[in-house]
């Protein structure tokens, strides 16, 4: 199969790439770098030593034994992403082409505008390119569990039934996202299921909660392989954010009470269900939505496990509350349903203590670099508009 | 009250202005006229002989006693918005700062993408303003019907209590908008409820019916003071386009089966209505949503009323169906909730006939200028991206 990955040189696409070349698929990619420039502003870096794309195109080339069609540049642009769909004919396109980040997207006004301009330009750049040029092709968009918010009954898988006033209709479960960025990912959706009705596209949109991990199989045995793991308060997710923190003695710092529940899945998982619904792609016009995760947790149960697996390597680490700087609820009900992908024949790989230590051995090496940028690990960015640093809670005020 | 108005030049904008300074408010408004520009591009122009905004402002003077507060430019500019928020210091911000129509949305990638970023930013500037410079003032925003289309169950006013497996739960009503525009107002929609949850903010979203009309009480003074109407086939709304056919002696042309039902106001009544959500402020924090229409009719309906006026008026005119350039439902359930308003004092002024006889008497002497841009009541934008003049149906293919 043919796939064009928007965005390739980021966390998910870099690994997806290699996933794909050895399950033998045709892979091309886009990227503008972007992602490197964001987590510099934050003052960081990957965990990981990454190297440049140049590197990264010429370990791959070595390794599958053929190329990544590779277009550096904008899409943003239509005319590159056109040229991109005539000159590649995907029959599949995976859309990470999309600022990924919460609290990127809640710096500022001009951080807010970009976000959700760049991603909905992006999206409609590529639904275009597919129905004016690839009509048949399957869109596979990397949506967000945070497109749901905590919205106090269960959540089904993009759809639900209701009976409203003594009729029946099946519509879009209602979205309460939490961030700028979480937003632009509903506003997405929305136009995905759109172009699917109005010009019969074909589109999973994944619902995707919290991925962790810092590779999957085959990236160890060349360096530039490995996919780029980050650390910062914007790009940095919390389980491998707390793998960080643990190798470097700091201390584990969920927000407020940390009893936010959340789907989670490691990235080897993740790579598994999306080439699941690449294989199985949907139908002509058909929108369909799968819920991604493996397990639910809550933030403080996952700090809890690190810590554990980190004791029993010898990387001893205290839990630290942060004063929130989120407007989130801390203690709700979540119930969210994942079946979709289960029924396609997804199986989770592993309990996530065991990625947990595949990961802290993975990071012990880059202690230097994750010590160098440490700054960049409490977050100043505020959902309130203020900026300051987070402070650390006093035990009294987070126990349940 | 001070009240900003984001979009003054447009058809809503000039009328508001007015209705608000004859009521002794103080009014504000910035534009970069693009609303001229965008006809001009639809190879089209306003039915009435609109004049410039220096000419506008002048004439505006001369009947309030009073200036009306302008700043030429793009609001898209965050520090333009700034600095009027400084300087005027608004109690009220109305927002028709957005490209409102659904046909230009469709035009190609281009127009998708310009109406969809430039919503969303726009929109973006004034939340952010108010949050820093003015953040007990409330917002106006103009929504549309159009946000909900057409679900198959009954519409409440934005939000519904479900219950679902067994849990309450008060929503967002799905949205199931019908082009890129409608989904445009759904992204700020969201924007903005999230706004008022996380800072506090005040505002009503204005899901408004189609609204037609050529002008509220006072404009006929002075045709300085005319708003635009508009009967091409981006800009031009329903009975607005069918009221400029009439006069000309063209048939009147519902799209497909003609069926498609909806909510109508004429202009005086949108004044009104907006006019009782800016007197009668959301709290801190709210975020309301009133469905602003005066009754429900399905298009062909309105045709016949228009066509039985014109005839009165010695304006014979026939109803000619036109192969529908859409995707939407031509005959389907509608019934919205449409109750908030009525609460506030809301009251149609008079039956759809009289505004439609109105209309035609003001639109006799625009004649000329309606027959000099005919060629653009005929749409050739559709929803399929195929760019072709719709043709006329055989009578048997619309019957129901």
């Amino acid at each position: 199969m043919r796939i064009f990955i928007a965005g390739v040189d980021g966390y998910l696409g870099w690994s997806l790439a290699q996933h794909l070349a050895a399950r033998g698929h045709d892979v091309a990619g886009a990227d503008i770098l972007f992602r490197r420039d964001w987590v510099e502003e934050m003052g960081s870096w990957s965990a990981t030593p990454i190297c440049s794309i140049e590197e990264r195109l010429a370990a791959f080339h070595e390794r599958y034994g053929k190329e990544l069609h590779f277009w550096p540049g904008d899409l943003r642009d239509y005319d590159l992403v056109e040229q991109i769909f005539r000159e590649f004919q995907p029959d599949s396109i995976v859309h990470f082409g999309e600022c990924p980040s919460a609290p990127f997207s809640m710096i500022d006004v001009h951080h807010s505008v970009f976000v959700q301009t760049n991603n909905i330009t992006t999206t409609f750049n590529l639904l275009y390119a597919m129905r004016d040029i690839r009509p048949k092709a399957h869109l596979v968009k990397l949506g967000t569990m945070g497109e749901y918010g905590t919205p106090d009954v269960d959540i089904p898988e993009g759809f639900f039934e209701i009976e409203y006033r003594g009729r029946r209709a099946r519509l879009p479960f209602p979205r309460l996202a939490g961030s700028w960025y979480h937003w632009s990912k509903v506003h997405g959706s929305n136009n995905i299921m759109f172009a699917c009705k109005i010009w019969g596209l074909r589109a999973s949109d994944i619902m995707q909660g919290v991925v962790f991990g810092t590779r999957i199989d085959g990236m160890e045995k060349d360096p530039r392989l490995l996919t780029r793991v980050d650390f910062d308060q914007a790009f940095g997710t919390a389980i491998n954010r707390f793998c960080c923190q643990a190798v470097i003695g700091h201390p584990l710092t969920p927000f407020g009470k940390g009893l936010q529940r959340r789907g989670f899945l490691p990235l080897r998982d993740s790579m598994q269900c999306l080439t699941l619904a690449l294989e199985n792609p949907a139908h002509e016009a058909e929108y369909r939505v799968f819920n991604q995760f493996q397990e639910v947790f809550d933030v403080t149960e996952l700090a809890r496990k690190v810590q554990k697996v980190a004791c029993q390597m010898g990387l001893p680490a205290e839990i630290q509350h942060l004063d929130n700087p989120r407007y989130e609820a801390e203690d709700h009900y979540y119930k969210a349903d994942h079946q979709h992908l289960f029924d396609l024949g997804y199986r989770p790989s592993h309990p996530v203590e065991v990625e947990i230590e595949i990961m802290l051995q993975d990071l012990i090496p880059c202690r230097e670099r994750i010590l160098a940028k440490q700054h960049a690990l409490i977050p100043d960015i505020r959902w309130d508009g203020k900026k300051s640093k987070a402070r650390y809670l006093k035990a009294t005020s987070f126990v349940a």
